[in-house]
């Protein structure tokens, strides 16, 4: 059996997330495994480094499947972007050892967050960014983002849903970082692993200290709390995107 | 009567360009004439810059109108975006002089046009740019561009077409600039005025310099041919961006 990984970029406007569900949800994953039904004539495991929920969008999503095939790598990656809508994209497909898991064998990942800081909402990236029109303090949210760079418990900003939470809480961001360009302000988070909705509702609550919601050296306060309640609110998934997965 | 400019930036993807025609087809300059009619609850007559063909996008395309409304322009920012379709955003809206006309007033236009050169078409660009997978010379596309930057007659880049050509063909490119960044290639071109496709004349031309097809010097001959039928192909809409009008 060969080992293949799919480096994957999509829009994740139009479908109900990565992760496949009743064959009415334009998922992802349901498109690609379609798409490897067609190619292969049989249905594959497909094996993604994790969820996206619905509107969160991925350059560098992985994932990987088993084949007996011996179709050339170069092949399946015309043969996949060939069926595949337009709203996904496959940038590299590879033979990789047996023991390669696209979910297990992450070192870390990395997601960028979109905020569009003029008053007037975007035309043109309009399902690629969060407006956010209010005054924010930049070197503020950058203080507190320092706070939680390093090994944490994370579980303030785990979203409450009983089918997605983890046990074990504690995760290790390697690097935080908050980029003026132009209007826009991108937060680019790397760490080994995410929490459901870890970004977003980390996003939400650096927003809340730029706006001055809430008084400076809380955002430590808050990660100590280990609750969910204090955190700020989760930001949209639009302006949400899974940058890179290193293995 | 007071004189409103309105800055505007629009996605092209689902008009049939900025010119309003039948009912039945949606333009840019139809969904405006419809808000400014909700707004000051009577018609106004809105001149553009310039039309975009259809597909083509705007981030500062200019239109200006005449309004007996006493209404503050911060207030007709509000309510013209909050009316408008969301691929449709108003950046801003002045007051100027009488003698104000977004068309003849016209000093310079700046068009880009973005190329993605990886083998792999975009997901989320697919709108915003042309793939183009193959191999170019860039250093060559900029030697060859520098022949038609200055005043010259462009009559061979200018589209056939009996409604929009123009006979006077003489224009001024005062920038013209190829700037790689990542994978993508922008040529933006800066002139007093621009025939009918002329840009997406010239990025096909650029792109034959660039892929060896024709010979070097061979834009120079092109140019002085005053003849449509040299040129390159025209290069797609959704490549094309309308960055900013000058006055």
């Amino acid at each position: 059996m060969r080992n293949i990984k799919l480096t994957i970029e999509y829009d994740g406007t139009h479908f109900k997330g990565w992760q496949l569900q009743k064959p009415s949800s334009r998922t992802v994953q349901g498109e690609l495994l379609k798409a490897c039904a067609q190619i292969f004539g049989t249905k594959v495991v497909l094996i993604g480094s994790g969820r996206t929920d619905s509107g969160v969008h991925a350059l560098g999503q992985v994932a990987n499947f088993k084949t007996r095939s011996s179709m050339p790598t170069d092949e399946m990656l015309r043969a996949l972007n060939a069926i595949l809508p337009e709203d996904i994209a496959i940038l590299e497909a590879k033979d990789v050892p047996a023991d390669f898991h696209a979910q297990f064998s992450v070192k870390k990942k990395t997601y960028r967050y979109a905020l569009l800081t003029r008053p007037i909402r975007a035309a043109q990236e309009r399902y690629f960014c969060t407006l956010y029109p209010y005054r924010l303090n930049i070197a503020r949210m950058r203080t507190e983002a320092k706070t939680l760079v390093g090994k944490h418990d994370f579980k303030s900003f785990q979203a409450n849903d009983p089918r997605r939470n983890k046990k074990n809480t504690i995760r290790t961001i390697s690097k935080l970082i908050i980029r003026k360009k132009g209007d826009y302000l991108f937060i680019d988070i790397e760490a080994n692993g995410f929490l459901y909705k870890m970004v977003r509702n980390i996003v939400g609550t650096l927003l809340e200290a730029g706006a001055g919601r809430i008084p400076p050296g809380n955002v430590k306060t808050i990660l100590k709390a280990q609750s969910r309640t204090l955190a700020g609110k989760t930001a949209p998934a639009k302006g949400l995107c899974l940058v890179k997965v290193d293995y």
